[in-house]
């Protein structure tokens, strides 16, 4: 067996795990990962905390520094950007820091190029005077975007900044942007803020976005953002029709991000779901030798099965799996549920698995329907108890589990209450079944049957104890008759 | 199909919860709960906070008022004693709060009388001139116990006591005696105290006990107890041998319980082990007709078979069941893993499953080994972070996951993590597989990879890295060779 050559490229979760794990299996490996920027390793989602001033130095937001991550054996190449992959060669050509080309054979390659921003229609975002840093308008995706919000932050000193979006990064950047004395305007084009949760909960969030000062326009859509003769910044904004200019002094654009596919797309890897590379389970695309992992891939969804859903969490486990197999390995990525968390202020909001609308399409055998119910996070006579706002949804034909929702306290263990109903999911559990869980319990942390149990209680009631009832009486009375004198 | 009757011995968790699940089921089923005190339905486990003074009132430590249970439907006799089962006639024989004798027919009957403090052999706590209540010492199980503990509190107004024991219950009583003011002295006979995780973990228990003011003396049994001149309590304890004599103002005895299970046992059901009451899993005693739950029976757990472990999530689990069964349902107690968790001023410790020691004699094929590790709670960079110890106990033969313990801050989400290996135990998980749930992440609360998979990742990499690594090159191998030119 000769040394094997892995390249993988893209620092972010994917290429890192994937060559973390192909160097943890096999140290005689050479691995060489290809960063486009400075950045490896660096934690994305942890960028508004620097925002904020609660990270104290940006540094802090690596995972790994470069020297944890030399330790490990493997060549970062930062500044280097891949510019083709020859399927045929078995190379990468890249261009180096100086912008020089340069060749790299490898035996397998790990695409991990992740996400672009999205740039939403609105007029003054796009074309050659499209606005931008310079500007105090800001996407924000990358460290690079980082430096340029905090450089406008800084030269600017903005009172007022508009949010465009309300999804994960959108909220969190209105609370880093609120904790830094900024005035922040919120604005979501849907009915109702976090979006990926029923509007019942997301309703929560937009309160506690309001307790906290900022002001929430949902409905709204921004069409178009124009440069004031001030410098500042006009956001003109349509709601129900009524057309609103409003005036701010620096624009945040979250809106969501696409995939970044360029690379593999051109050397010819098939693609899938909203352009993402197409992968088998083993993160194998349809090129020979080249894997792929992360944000720039379709995902396989334990209930949905081929979908897009681009996550920190997955990007680490397809990496690892890509990493062992780019080796020769068997490993197989076991699917998402799509679990997901977000702190907003004083409030956790989680979900995992599905929501009625998403599964009532998955299968015609289905029955999705939805209950809520809002147990306390422990026993309410401990001081400090607080609702667990819960909505189970289920099928009511079989009883199966498919999805959980929850927001609550952020002290109310709402992200690990989530990873219950994940688990339970992962090994297609019912509603019913979640009882049978042996879940902890201390007066100050939970009850003898825990939230998450208590909430499928009640989902089992409204959906499934009549028929159990009816189950009950039946069987009563064959017991009868069967007994009866002869 | 006539109206059943059913009758529950015991207000605790198991005869409550068949209650309620009897009277769910069919609301035409006439049940009675007889209860030998005034106090249906109170949190045992909740005692230690009324005696902190963070419950105000003992009332509130009812997980349901009478009015509650009433409008259940269910019949509740406080205050009457159960004397006999008569498994041939289905009758019960009880004595009235007037102590009157009466006769209970049933169709089926429940068996929740729960268990007794143990009084261990002490000098002083037994025959007739034990000590007891009037004396300040106290042992603490039931509410006539707090009551008795809090009378001793407020008429001897005590700067000093003795906690006899240090598992869950001491360990409480402790903090709760700490909060009120008065120095305690906390002795436990075992080498470290909470006992039921690894003296590892103890340790850091220990010494939180300690930073709160806490005297603990472990390898120290206590002989005797006497009542000093000045009205006082002696105790003389011997550590290594060496016998010392200290003296203080109360005594707590909390070294666990024993099955209370004179009334089945009298009527000839079959006894288990520590003389718990045999049941199946549908919770059906050797008596006809006759269910018993709680912490007077023995407990189907997963992964030992039958043992005794009495837990108040255990028993309302298995009531639920018993309560369906009563009724003529087909439900099965799916099994405890022994899920248990303390909070011990700002830590928390908890576990699931087995300890080493505890699974080598289950299966001679298993090799069970622990793998310690501290990955933080949430993002370093994120304030707050803060270590979780947790032990990881798997199977290095299989692979499985056999058990897992945590300690952390009281912030840090311990009682719901240990949920999710409690959850992966109920699923036969192997170590490894931990790295396929699709957990939450957000900075703030957690990590790409979950401090439980972080933790899980260290035991494979202690265990079973050298083995993937060979699979993974006789892997290669093969391949090279079968592809080597004919």
């Amino acid at each position: 067996m000769t040394t094997r050559r892995i390249v993988a490229v893209g620092g972010s979760d994917a290429g890192i795990s994937a060559a973390l794990r192909a160097r943890e299996l096999d140290p005689d490996t050479h691995v060489t990962v290809v960063v486009a920027d400075a950045y490896p390793n660096f934690s994305i989602c942890g960028i508004p905390y620097y925002v904020s001033g609660e990270v104290t130095h940006w540094t802090n937001l690596a995972h790994r520094t470069a020297a944890d991550l030399a330790a490990t054996g493997m060549e970062v190449r930062t500044d280097t950007r891949a510019t083709r992959i020859n399927p045929a060669d078995h190379t990468l050509e890249v261009l180096d820091p100086a912008g020089n080309p340069g060749l790299l054979p490898y035996d397998a390659l790990i695409v991990g190029t992740g996400a672009l921003s999205f740039r939403p229609p609105i007029t003054g975002l796009h074309g050659p005077d499209a606005l931008g840093p310079a500007d105090g308008v800001h996407l924000l995706h990358s460290m690079g975007d980082t430096f340029a919000v905090m450089e406008s932050l800084t030269n600017r000193n903005p009172k007022t900044a508009a949010i465009v979006g309300a999804g994960y990064i959108g909220l969190e950047m209105a609370e880093a942007l609120t904790t830094r004395g900024i005035a922040v305007t919120q604005i979501e084009a849907l009915p109702e803020v976090l979006p990926t949760v029923d509007p019942e909960l997301g309703a929560l969030i937009h309160a506690e976005l309001e307790r906290n000062g900022v002001e929430v326009l949902t409905d709204t859509t921004v069409t178009a953002i124009a440069r004031t003769q001030t410098g500042a910044i006009s956001l003109t904004t349509t709601h129900h029709g009524k057309t609103t200019v409003r005036v701010v002094d620096v624009v945040l654009v979250v809106v969501g991000v696409t995939p970044d596919t360029a690379l593999a797309a051109d050397a010819g890897a098939e693609l899938s779901v909203k352009g993402s590379i197409a992968v088998d389970e083993a993160m194998r695309t349809t090129l020979p030798d080249v894997f792929a992992a992360g944000d720039c891939v379709h995902t396989h969804h334990r209930l949905l099965g081929i979908t897009w859903l681009p996550l920190g969490t997955t990007a680490h486990k397809q990496g690892r799996v890509a990493g062992e197999n780019a080796l020769g390995g068997k490993a197989r990525f076991a699917g998402s549920l799509g679990t997901q968390v977000v702190k907003v202020f004083d409030l956790v909001a989680a979900r995992t698995g599905l929501r009625e609308h998403e599964a009532r399409p998955v299968n015609p055998g289905w029955q999705p329907v939805t209950t809520s119910s809002a147990p306390d996070d422990h026993k309410a006579y401990y001081p400090g108890a607080t609702p667990l706002h819960i909505r189970i949804t289920g099928d009511a034909a079989s009883g199966r589990l498919l999805g959980a929702q929850l927001v609550g306290h952020r002290r109310a263990e709402v992200s690990k209450r989530v990873d219950t109903y994940a688990a339970a999911l992962f090994h297609s559990m019912t509603v019913e079944g979640l009882n049978e869980l042996d879940l902890s319990y201390t007066p100050p942390l939970g009850s003898p049957w825990d939230a998450t149990q208590i909430a499928a209680q009640a989902w089992t009631r409204e959906h499934q104890l009549d028929a159990q009832r009816r189950d009950l009486h039946a069987a009563n009375g064959r017991r009868d008759a069967s007994s009866a004198p002869l």
